[in-house]
């Protein structure tokens, strides 16, 4: 199960959102509830979209894991309703007796990379260092706020396995397509699945690209200053 | 079922206010809750009146449509609340076996107009085109907050066709009459029921000669800006 | 029933204690609630005491009417605990059949007065009528916000004659006995008991000593402006 | 039964980490809750822990009293979370029968002493004059905020004798290990049980230096200024 709520840089959500599409994962239960904010969206032809979280089921044809995903257009604003709706997913996750739980989400470093880290939690030493062969780093101590990090810990007590990836992302990127392709490029080695990732790589670029003009602009007028010892650093996670 | 709660410009109270005197509609249920404020109000006699919701019945004798109303002094002050509401209007309503709902709200336009444009949104494309036809601009994109909305959004999974106008209004109006003409006019084309709306066109005179009142004043000193393209746009709406 | 919690002037919360202490009413019933504020306090004694509700009995030897009082060391900080703590009061009135509630407040006006008004607030005209014999000036619109309020209020549904007795109060003083004075001799009157207001007398005057001093000493320099018509005008009552 | 949650010098949350350390009690019931912050930790190893309460329990293999002992990572965020929290720890403690529950806190009086008194409150008179013949001064009058304060007082209504033992710290201290000792040396003879300081004791001595080292540098240019009477006031405490 594969779990993507907004977050910084919609890390999470934009790794999910491309893992339903790419694997035409379908949509099978949607949540409701007052924990989402008091509004409606509207469509193109102004069809009314409620705030709501939503499951899609990817059957593997090849005979290897099915996956669930979940993800919702927004994170409950209160943090009854953070905890609530973790619960909402794991009871959903445990209904299909899902074997391993991920959550995504994006680690704030105030400054652009083109090749982000993606740092690992797990509920056990074992889940950490089998993450870490795929090329993660182990996130050592550190707080990670928002649903994604309850979907993650909460799992713990229900004895589910989770992983909690966490890419690198400059905390003033939107959409940082960059930062969610380094998280979901780890997510589909953990799950033996293959991917085409064209669709965030082409993003990603443009995102680089963007970055690379704004720091010509300011060059001189600006010296970006980066932080000795940064990677060590925990910074702000959601 | 026709649903105004206060908002932007009090267009929809205003609009089911004027319906329920019209029509003579009969109040049959009422809403007291912890969600309102912790307040209540006096009548000029000194008799208590409690924050709540108000159910009205009309029955059409003249074999049509019948309609159910829905109005309250506010809108609960919590986001829980307003989903709380939402809830209780629209289980009211199916036990009523409403065909339609109809929820109205304010645009803020930042502009005055003679002619308010309505917009409209629905919980499908056919309803949507349905209304255009009467006039309205289809309200393609954009967020409606506050319960006005989530009545409208909460009809759509419990399968009852449910509309949503929103009609033009400057913002600066806390009593916007010729918004509310404009939504009502158009709701009374969708149930097939005429009206006079001798009350709101006066009001709503006196609205428009106070505004060209204060725009005659401020000539000379304070150059109007229309936005360009401000059709297009969808700005906050409740 | 005759209910004060703390408020503006703390005029009900007084008017309740003075009537407790000279009636020896008994303690019957405390209400303990997380609606309350998260602390408790000591006494002299270093013995802990909670935030509650009180509720006290007293039987009238004279075979008059009996009274139920409550009164609590706080109002419920939330909008939805005001209204949870009367309906708690309300449900054990109507246990006792009370057959009328009293709740006061105090009405802030911004100026000292010696002879403060009484305003009234009924659940019927009739009982407003009844009550402006014995003195009170009728409400005659305006809101009551808090628990005071609700209390009056929410008897109207439940369909048990209340009055709201507000008594003009300048706003600035913690503690106006002079007010809780004026409300509760109209109490008295409406409930026919007859009551020593010594105490709180001898409080009034040093209040108002207290306030011709602060006067003498601030004329010259501050001139202190009157409301016009500030009879008529309804200001923020609790 | 021991408690002591996070506040002011986190001298509860000191006082019983070392009692559980040095105790070696054992852990063996867990509070997970939304009351709690919405996020989670990781320690060194990349392993996700919750936020929580726990319960620790020590056999006296002296044949003297057991001990339960009660901490969490902080305090629940909402008011209603800090009363259903109290509520949860004095459940499990009737369910173990404790004899008594013993609370602890800090109280911020705004300057250093090497001897910080220990204040007492408790649920009866008896309690806290046998608490004073331990050394603990009376806390008379005052309230206590938070979590242990609740804890404290909740104890009361259901009949079990509780009390509050709050340490002198200075407020500036995050981790005051010196009130800390001070708190848990008259608990351990309320409990007659003997316990090793030492580390509080090494803590508290690199404190004290600090805070000399500090005095030393502003010597001059900053005059320290004691409160009189100071001892007698009552200071914010939690």
């Amino acid at each position: 199960m594969v779990c993507g709520l907004p977050g910084i840089g919609s890390v999470a959500w934009l790794a999910v959102n491309h893992l339903q599409k790419e694997l035409k994962a379908e949509l099978f239960a949607e949540v409701f509830s007052p924990m989402f904010s008091p509004k409606v969206w509207l469509t193109e032809d102004g069809v009314v979209k409620l705030m709501k979280g939503e499951f899609y089921f990817w059957k593997n044809k090849g005979g290897g894991t099915d996956l669930l995903l979940f993800s919702a257009n927004e994170q409950p604003y209160s943090p009854e309703g953070q905890y609530e709706l973790a619960d909402v997913v794991l009871d959903l996750g445990q209904k299909f007796e899902v074997r391993r739980v991920v959550t995504m989400g994006g680690m704030a470093t105030d400054k652009f990379t083109e090749q982000p880290k993606v740092y690992v939690g797990g509920t056990d030493v074992a889940l950490v260092k089998e993450i870490e062969q795929y090329g993660a780093v182990k996130l050592a101590g550190g707080a990670i706020t928002g649903t994604n990090g309850l979907i993650f810990g909460l799992a713990k007590p229900r004895k589910i396995p989770a992983i909690c990836l966490l890419a690198e992302t400059p905390g003033y990127l939107s959409l940082d397509a960059n930062a969610a392709k380094a998280a979901l490029e780890l997510s589909c080695k953990l799950f033996g699945i293959s991917m085409d990732l064209h669709a965030l790589e082409k993003q990603a670029k443009e995102n680089s690209e963007a970055v690379q003009r704004a720091k010509d602009l300011s060059r001189g007028a600006y010296q970006h200053e980066t932080k000795k010892g940064g990677d060590r650093e925990l910074p702000y996670v959601s």
